[in-house]
């Protein structure tokens, strides 16, 4: 078997570099039978350095480290400059994959800019038109699968069926699940809704060999009656968007009435715990957690909140992703879907 | 000043006819004084009056009712054949605008049959293209006003000026807020960013004589950064229900918790009060409570959990749409913008 390098983001996440160290070194400890994996730690070199000194223990032979001098806050909002910021932990640990020294790159960092310039320097998968963000989101019944999110803004039907195919195969090879169900978000669930965009992608999914499950509504979203829901990335978007904003209003409005009363702050005293359960499981969305499918290499981006376990999850994740060769699979599917379309006179 | 006849569904809402006709005779109760007003309960005549009869001191000579035998439930969806239902109590209340006898109408049902109809029979004001759905959205800070939320689905930059227009017209005549903070919803706030749909309407609303705040993304919406926030029917529909779908399944997750140990559930028992407020508050997005603007006529409606208070202000917000000739000043305003935007060659 071919050896596997993924690079690692140090610099990515609130608590970067320290837990993704510990991740690093948790992904290390955890997988010393197995040689085929080598790691590249990218960041600030003098830190990861002071950081790794914390596990005098670990087998670093398997570790290398690429320095990067500047790092991209979290905050930072989307800019066409980014992809002129050569220096940073993200574009480097990018580059690795575009020059063939890596075949994945694992960041728990700003989503945005891990996104625009991943779609950059790497470039979309031949037979692939868009890229697409995929964003896991908690339901009542666990979880689904949210696509596109952002990647694009204005999409075209055949930019949601791809994103549709994609979605399958990922879930099919790296998360086990067969068939998943796949649903059009639109603003009825009968057939006939949805604006032009959303009808004529309603008929192309219905005659796709995949679980087609039809169109879901906004509400649906969080009650898991799909596995894997496609949508233009403005919607996607503003859906994730909107859900944060009611999240954060109830967290508000709980915080006040709680504030009201001695017998609200006594309630609050004996709930404290289960608030922080919910709130944890719905900042699933607030942090993101995402794959960029489509592009030429591997794209895990952790939740900003990452701690230790999520790194190296991530690192795990992204080499189930080289062993069950999901981009191979994907090109597959992608050509596949396409002379279906072409079959059935859509292109 | 001449006589207002105020259109009432009686079968309107979820406790329907009961509190709607609580409501009628509270308004009348406390309007007595006022000569200029009419009111025309239609619905189950025989319902109606036995309703009636719980109020025998009310002053009935200004109360008129229309008989419809059929009604809508609130669960039913929008379907091509409601508007072949001529005996139903919104179709009815709807025609006495279109034939003259009533200006108005509130009806506390099903928000989709309601604006399809009136779209339908009523039709657009002359000079607008497309009526929109407002909703108010309870913020931190307040309400704010989302328009527009389902009587479209693929709109043009126009089309949201014209949403901004006529939901300025309604927030300065009728809720008393002056030159309001108008906002276009959109996936990231600065101006180069969106679709072609956001991108241009952006560069039109600026350039108008309103007071443009620019974009807001999906969290914003309910911070209370703006009064008015405009969006395409598409957008505004996910927006709402996806609102719904969180405020439901955190709701269901506290559910969980509270059952899961002893002390959640003596915490709940403290909190309980807390938590019913928060959700009624909320609880405005999932029924409604929308106006149905550009049409010609006035359409309010009510939210289907509609209390007699409720349906009163309701009567009472309909005839300030009428005293404030609310119709009028949408028709001139959106005259003016036409000329704004045809003096800056958009048209």
């Amino acid at each position: 078997m071919e050896r596997v390098t993924i690079a690692v983001d140090a610099m990515g996440g609130d608590r970067a570099p320290a837990v993704v160290i510990e991740g690093v070194v948790d992904y290390i400890r955890e997988n010393s039978h197995d040689d085929t994996w080598r790691i590249t730690l990218v960041g600030k070199e003098k830190e990861i350095h002071k950081e790794l000194k914390k596990y005098p223990h670990a087998r670093l032979d398997r570790l290398e480290i690429v320095d990067a001098l500047e790092e991209i806050s979290m905050k930072e909002h989307f800019l066409s400059y980014w992809r002129k910021r050569e220096e940073t932990s993200i574009k480097k640990a990018i580059d690795l994959i575009k020059d063939g020294k890596a075949l994945a790159m694992v960041s728990a960092g700003n989503t945005g800019a891990v996104m625009a310039m991943a779609k950059t320097s790497l470039g979309s998968m031949k037979s692939i038109d868009r890229p697409a963000l995929a964003i896991k989101l908690p339901t009542l019944k666990g979880n689904s699968l949210l696509v596109d999110v952002g990647a694009n803004i204005d999409s075209k039907p055949h930019n949601l069926v791809e994103f549709a195919v994609m979605g399958k195969v990922y879930m099919e090879s790296v998360l086990g699940i067969q068939n998943p169900r796949i649903a059009l978000m639109n603003v009825g669930e009968e057939e006939v809704k949805g604006n032009e965009l959303t009808k004529t992608t309603h008929n192309m999914l219905k005659r796709l060999d995949i679980n087609f499950v039809g169109n879901v509504e906004g509400r649906d979203v969080y009650i898991g009656e799909a596995d894997l829901i496609v949508t233009d990335g403005f919607t996607g978007n503003v859906t994730l968007k909107v859900s944060e904003g009611v999240v954060d209003v109830m967290l508000s409005m709980l915080k006040r009435e709680i504030m009201s009363n001695i017998f609200s702050k006594i309630g609050f005293f004996f709930l404290k715990k289960s608030l922080k359960r919910i709130k944890k499981k719905l900042d699933y969305a607030e942090y993101g957690g995402a794959l960029l499918l489509g592009v030429n290499g591997i794209v895990i981006i952790g939740h900003g909140s990452s701690n230790a376990k999520a790194i190296k999850n991530a690192i795990s994740l992204s080499t189930k992703f080289v062993s069950q060769k999901v981009l191979e699979k994907i090109s597959c599917e992608i050509d596949k879907m396409h002379k279906s379309l072409k079959e059935l006179k859509y292109v």
